[in-house]
């Protein structure tokens, strides 16, 4: 599952990912998931955050996360 | 963490909790986590829902999340 949300968006924390999507990306992105996963043993929770991440977001300590709208420092 | 967190919503993965709170919990809750975690190796990332859980939540699989305001059935 970890691979097919990494097309998507970026991991922030182990089991967790951040994508930013259009509404027919995350059907795509929830569709593939779908048909990858053991709905026995395997556990998916989308969150959609209306209003956006940034509006949504309370981060602290170790942060993973690269905002690719920003300019990188290489 | 997972101790703080549990006192205020349920865990639904291994390191993911839901929880129904007010502005204030939220605030009181935030509070207590960053006074306990390391901001050098620990990782928190709290995500407000907007317009609640219902709206933004697609679970699917596993879930381990029991809806106190329906009827419980023992």
């Amino acid at each position: 599952m970890a691979q097919v949300c990494k097309n998507y968006g970026q991991r922030v924390q182990l089991s967790l990912f951040e994508c930013r999507v259009t509404l027919a990306q995350l059907e795509d992105l929830e569709a593939k998931l779908l048909k990858i996963m053991d709905l026995e043993k395997d556990s998916l929770r989308i969150y959609v955050l209306y209003g956006g991440r940034e509006k949504s977001l309370r981060a602290h300590g170790k942060d993973r996360y690269t905002d690719f709208d920003e300019p990188l420092i290489l």
